[in-house]
């Protein structure tokens, strides 16, 4: 098969496109600004949701659902939150259709509704809402809840995954006694994020705070997980925010503490949705089309019988049944791709442009010499391998590759995380495509917002457990503390 | 605990409500007719979608996901569609909200979109409107993909669960060559539901078709499986339609068949709801509280230590630790509750409300005689049981409560289906909450809509492999070929 490809040195974001419609991953709609998630793309989403939810599942949260629609008035309680979210979203207004008599359908006029309804863009004011009438003493704390849910934000400009009018997503929401249980809730979420992007996505990531400048909109504090992508611009792939008592302010929700005192509420939330797929396709896949970090595969070893007769297709098919039954009962997912239709060569140029980590052809030789021709996805090399303990040399196989596709990108982030001392050489460096660039800033949003205006970079994050250093601002020339990540992102 | 729930017998619409409020499972939202699945009701939820989704995929579906939004015109492309679902819907006018200058958040009239937005209420239009670019050949057939999500149709009068302005579902949707696959798969998922409702939910179903009246908007048949409720109205659990070419036709999809002829797509699509959450309570729970099938409760077996003092309570947990272990690796969920604020009498009343099957009591006398008191939710019966080989009673117990609920709602239903052979005698046994009616009908739309007028029943299928029999209608005494079912239904 052809397949089309961009090259990414030629144009990224066309090879990003590219990879995405032809890894049968996900396509636009014919509704501006939402995407179709294909049948491919979706199974990659739910392995990630299946392990995130038992991450939740095992800190003690619980999954819940709360109204897809917001009242408008909602918005208005928390300052900084309307500012933030009710801008670009969509309103529902009426609640129904009528026939207009000559077979057009339109909207009834008389079905308006007394206060116009938003499509949440985030959740916190309809569930703050309702934790009033179930937070009532330090007894129901903490309380620690989870929503898998669609939410819209109005883009006018969106790209497949990275920036959609709809989305996927999980909405964490917590709510605690003290603030420090719920800082400690903010920042155990994060690591949960960062472990996740590590061990399951293969993806090194810098845990860091935002800036005031970046924080959610009515958080106290925004905490993130900053990964790099190959064209060395950044991505947030999570965030997990310290919202104080903000919303248990808005939204009235007190407790009697243990000394039986009354006292508003202090709460977390925390998310990441359909986005992480961008950043998976972006950090690990090639010009030869998407690269899978095994644990994430839905299909981890594609085998093709390349066969010369029916005899040959007999004698290779028992041989696969026994290792399909062997690999599942190691938890391996496999797919014998015997379809009669298509050559091996098609097949191979698919499951490589699908980014299934290990391939395995065999033929009527290799039967006849107890061999399987391997080919391994992430390095693209071909071996022969002995069919006798092949189970075992694939389990152990998955797991070099889980952890090489890792390495490569890590090795990735650390050559495109440079030091920069001047404002020119921050200039220089994000016109290089130098990825992060680590630099001194004076600590005010007027500094950032120029730095931002004048090189479209952002401060990505605050590394945590950053390094203190004297130096100066490389913009104002003050004196500075600590350096910030800057880089320009998705 | 006071348990305050209303006798079914008193008012069973109250005893409903009762059980759905106390046992946690959802509560009404303040947007007017969304709710809140709370954590323990989205829990059986989660169980129910785990077993379904995995009956799809052995069934050799995806999953996939399609936009929230439905351009109005969709709606006209196929004519009774739009009538079935236009109507009362959610409508989508503007995507942006602005602050007037007086901090009051308005709509912005300047962002009014060109054509209105739907709220899905269904996926059919949307989803045949993407399948045009997926299918050109036989051999992207057949297409079989399910998708989880919300919906919304606009509903004047709610019921928790049983209908709700905003719902969670899945809904399938598949495309095939020709009429006969196409038949042959919506019958096959009827069978899937089936089997779910039985086997599961430990709810007998009638498999049926439905007359042309309750037929879907756009379906040439409707298959449906409804149960009987403790109340005497029957419920429609799910439904499974055969959409001939209707959709096809009106987004134009077509394929070349294997004689390279262009035809229409041939369709079906399948769905059940959250609403099988208000069937769940109804067919089993009692004037205590829920009662949930084994199959489906989210804890299997409550343990509840019965101490005087910190030596027993030390003795019993590691009693109960081991027990645990032992269940665990059997597959049975087991929660142990040691809370110290409450007392044994209170968490009984609280899991009995919340239909724990099991309920293990252990004090210092059943360690020192090695035994139990087991309580079973479904009798109330108590007993004292070995503490030798308590794991594998307990599992054979769970099997046996399984089956006996279940047994139970089938002699309920066998109890409460009954043939009339007149009219009056159906109107007697529908006011005497008699349940299913099995009577003649003539087969006529209007004799159909009179009896729905006049007795507010409706015919809720012609059962599958119905008996045939000569007979006159009941109502307008023309010659009939068979019974049909009537109920009042939710």
């Amino acid at each position: 098969m052809s397949k089309g490809i961009t090259s990414k040195n030629e144009d990224y974001s066309q090879w990003y496109n590219d990879i995405v419609m032809k890894a049968d991953l996900a396509e636009h709609s014919s509704v501006k600004g939402c995407m179709v998630i294909k049948p491919y793309g979706y199974s990659i989403w739910e392995k990630i949701q299946a392990v995130l939810d038992k991450k939740f599942k095992d800190t003690g949260h619980s999954n819940a659902y709360f109204p897809l629609f917001i009242p408008k008035s909602y918005f208005s309680k928390e300052a900084s939150h309307v500012e933030g979210f009710a801008t670009e979203c969509a309103v529902v207004t009426h609640y129904r259709l009528k026939n207009d008599g000559n077979g057009n359908i339109i909207v009834d006029e008389t079905a308006k509704l007394e206060e116009e309804l938003i499509v949440r863009p985030t959740s916190e004011t309809i569930i703050w809402n309702t934790y009033r009438g179930w937070i009532q003493s330090y007894r129901d704390l903490p309380l620690l809840i989870n929503q898998w849910a669609n939410v819209v934000r109005w883009e006018m400009r969106t790209r497949l995954f990275l920036r959609t009018t709809e989305f996927l997503w999980q909405e964490g929401h917590t709510a605690h006694a003290t603030a420090q249980e719920a800082v400690e809730e903010t920042e155990k979420m994060l690591d949960v994020y960062a472990d996740f992007a590590e061990t399951w996505m293969a993806m090194p990531v810098v845990k860091g705070v935002k800036t005031p400048n970046e924080r959610f909109a009515g958080a106290l504090d925004t905490y993130c997980i900053e990964a790099l992508m190959q064209d060395g611009k950044a991505l947030q792939a999570g965030t997990s925010h310290f919202l104080g008592q903000n919303f248990a302010k808005a939204f009235d929700v007190k407790f009697t503490n243990k000394e039986g005192k009354i006292e508003h509420v202090w709460a977390s939330s925390w998310g990441v949705s359909t986005r992480l797929m961008g950043a998976l396709i972006m950090a690990h896949s090639d010009d030869a089309g998407l690269v899978l970090p095994p644990k994430l595969a839905p299909i981890q070893v594609v085998i093709v019988p390349i066969h010369k007769n029916e005899e040959d297709l007999k004698n290779i098919s028992s041989f696969v049944d026994e290792l399909t039954a062997k690999l599942k009962s190691l938890g391996v997912s496999v797919k014998y791709d015997d379809r009669e239709a298509q050559r091996p060569g098609f097949k191979f140029a698919e499951y490589e442009l699908k980014g299934v980590p290990i391939r395995l052809a065999i033929g009527g030789r290799d039967m006849e010499n107890g061999t399987v021709e391997l080919a391994r996805r992430d390095t693209r090399e071909k071996q022969t391998v002995a069919q006798e303990g092949l189970d075992i040399f694939i389990v152990q196989l998955l797991d070099e590759i889980q952890a090489n596709i890792y390495n490569k990108a890590l090795q990735f982030r650390d050559e495109h995380t440079t030091e920069a001392n001047s404002y020119d050489e921050l200039k220089e460096l994000l016109d290089g495509k130098a990825g992060f660039v680590s630099a001194h800033w004076d600590g005010t949003p007027e500094t950032e917002q120029k730095i931002k205006e004048e090189t479209k970079a952002t401060i990505r994050c605050i590394p945590l457990n950053n390094k203190q250093e004297d130096g100066v601002c490389i913009y104002s020339g003050k004196p500075s503390k600590q350096r910030v990540l800057f880089a320009r992102a998705y």
